[in-house]
């Protein structure tokens, strides 16, 4: 075993001190130090993923991704660290008409007499007979603010294998803890009582909280002070910021709520812009008609650091040309963490 | 060599012995012996997944899907096998029309002026210049009885490399034998002389004949007392049963036919459920919702061993909760043999 | 290392001295000495699949394949290329509405409050950021003769990777290469100074000119006597033409420009039939009626070597049963070609 390997061995026999679960679905799961654990396992496949993927250490497993929505970087970079590893990714398109899977029931008891072909019972414990992780990507269908994550939580109990959840309607757990590198990047190597700006911004749809709660949950496991700003009637999800606020006491973190963006930004480490869903969802289009101003621009990002978005991201409508295209945008290098995390979390469950 | 890998060449060289054949599309073409060779390694394979996979066996070796038609178990299985054997596995979904492959032209001598893009006679042998196998799914379109099976047909009629059927109007094979491995390991290595059960079930739609035809030939090439239980109008396609029967004199197997379905299933080692079109298509609808009592439920399963179905599976129209949740349903681990008996079939061609 | 690694390394060592690029987009990038380097690594590659496959000599690499168009040799072939050396391929749908990835905005400044969910300037970065080579298929829209190429240009204005273009509305280079390997082929190892008809054949719909100009370039680069053949009103872009031409004085290639495809189809080496629209887009349809006599049938072939056509092609409208099933058709060795020459680009980009 050559010195690379010895020590991804020990960074990943660290994670599994702190942390043998099989779920990860809203990214608490590994705690703070498992989490830790987890990006040091990320920066060793970062710093020398070439010569790391010369070692095929994940030879012989498999990888299913079972997708119900588009994807670009969560399928490119789930695929990408699973076939660096030398493990074989699985592609599945979910419930298409024409291709793709079979259309897939999730309610017990029913009498399936009706459209749909295949029930999660069936599939999600099939899936795990060939593979040895499941990954699974379902948002919520329409604008519906989907508290129970049906489909998640379906295969997690029905599946035999590790879980991966590429984003739900409650939580993008993966892009957490991508966030979680890139701003330990930016705070060169931590940023426990760092300042963490996460500001609502226009969009025209009213989209799930997926995103800006599994930022929440990374600067409280990473100790940041945050800073969120969103405007009224655009309040996050009040039982799982409570369930985030949980770990605050023991990372050192604080979350403070201001409707002000510009005092939210000030000399932040991060300015983290994200849309989401108004409140009561059929004013959102009306009430984000009047938001304008808080799109990021050049102004508010005079006194902070980097500016960060998960991408795709809508310009000139989230944030201008000016400050995407500036010195202060990391976005690409946030993108990119995605890969690491990942092959993070593979190695974790299957070295 | 190590030990594994030496067996499994010795396995492999058996089935050799017993069958050259580059085509399995109705899945009788290795005959009882070639077939019980595949099946012994599909064992081996099973009981030394990871540790194969690690030899990367197939290494330089690509294996083309090509797919008309939707799939769970059947796309991650061929993938997964082919991945964990160390080739490369291209899935390619056929005829979409914003995506995937061009649509495609099967009849010979047409001026293909329409919207019909490519030729299987150009399509399969380019095929076959880039993969070292080839497979195709292609089901009947609407409610066809599609004897001819042309796509398949043509495809073999064209390939130049090695062709699996992953499921035609009228076999599944990689099921079927799948489903002798399943049926194997309930009689403790085999089935010979034991009883086994077919019904039919209930299912809104008129299936083709795939899966049941299937079972009927897994059945008499592995020996069994095959009870087939069907009402009146939904028999099975007669000369696909007399070419089955004909193996029944070398194997030792006999087929009843009955209208009885507890008869049937009385006693026997597994209960194999599947739904197929009424003879009459257009009279199928109007004669389901009178046959209710054939949804297989406990009493039915009161002696019987085992409850088998292909899947995916309608939920108490098939079949009910209380059974396929229950101590004798084994269609989780009957899936899970698709990856065996194809990796099997892969490592008979390549290695 | 063996020996064939290390011709392997020394082949791909000549294409560097030659060629420094990082864009394939045209074809016309390496020029006539990088060309011919990387022809020779293909032919090392195509006598030496199997055994070069289990090398893995670009093992822990991945290549992003994005296809905003459907594909079966051209998927098939990069897929099984990058595979077979041992990295990981990754097949992007683009711009589906259920499934693939999001819809892409190519146009600087816009705001994104419409359909379009992500900007090249994003996408192309972040696939750069995970994969070592990028690929691309991109069809002008519609009917349109798309000269500025806008999507495979963003992408090569925003790469941060090595970029294959795998169609554009220009240029089909992947295929161009492959037809300098058959035409050498048939040619005993070079195709300098010999004839070479490229005729344009009749097709329903006004395609682009990707491919006939790709046949030009070819032609040019490797030092052909090419004869086109078009009706009027079907003359190739004047433009591009002109930048092709510019090589003939280096190469000795030369271009003729005919409208009689028997003279031109003559004593010819190969005979290189392809569909494509008039300048006037609108009068298409009405003008192929009355070009029946371009189909190539086996008059036309009496005095030349070989027909070939880059698939899919329309029997009985662009070329008769008789030829392309006929002893001169070597459509399928020229589509086999794809492979070796996109493996050659790989290697000399990531060995």
């Amino acid at each position: 075993m050559n010195t690379l390997e010895s020590r991804l061995h020990a960074a990943v026999a660290r994670v599994r001190e702190n942390w043998r679960g099989t779920r990860f679905i809203d990214g608490l799961e590994p705690g703070p130090a498992g989490t830790n654990a987890l990006l040091d396992v990320a920066r060793l496949y970062r710093a020398n993923r070439l010569e790391i993927g010369r070692l095929r250490l994940l030879g012989g497993r498999a990888v299913a991704g079972l997708f119900f929505d588009p994807s670009l970087r969560t399928h490119t970079s789930m695929e990408v660290a699973t076939g660096r590893l030398g493990a074989h990714f699985v592609y599945l398109q979910a419930g298409q008409g024409g291709g793709g899977t079979w259309s897939m029931e999730f309610e017990d008891g029913v009498v399936m007499n009706g459209t749909a072909q295949e029930h999660v019972r069936e599939a999600a414990p099939v899936l795990s007979s060939y593979a040895d992780v499941l990954a699974v990507r379902a948002f919520p269908k329409g604008d519906a603010h989907d508290r129970e994550e049906r489909v998640i939580r379906s295969f997690s109990a029905h599946a035999g294998s590790p879980l991966i959840n590429l984003e739900s309607a409650l939580a993008h757990p993966c892009q957490g803890l991508a966030d979680q590198l890139t701003l330990s990047d930016l705070g060169g190597g931590s940023f426990a009582r760092r300042k963490v700006c996460l500001t609502w911004a226009p969009h025209p749809k009213p989209l799930p909280q997926a995103v800006p709660l599994s930022v929440v949950r990374a600067a409280v496991l990473g100790g940041a002070d945050l800073h969120v700003a969103a405007p009224e009637g655009f309040d996050l999800d009040a039982e799982e910021m409570e369930r985030a606020r949980s770990f605050c006491a023991d990372t050192g973190a604080s979350i403070t709520m201001t409707r002000d963006p510009d005092a939210a930004a000030s000399g932040a480490l991060a300015v983290y812009a994200k849309g989401w869903g108004a409140e009561q969802r059929g004013e959102h289009t009306e009430r984000v008609a009047d938001l304008g101003h808080w799109t990021v621009g050049e102004a508010r990002m005079k006194s902070a650091t980097a500016f960060l978005h998960c991408l795709p991201v809508r310009r000139n409508v989230i944030v201008t040309d000016a400050v995407i295209d500036g010195p202060k945008s990391r976005v690409v290098p946030q993108a990119a963490n995605r890969e690491p995390v990942q092959a993070a979390l593979l190695l974790a469950w299957l070295l």
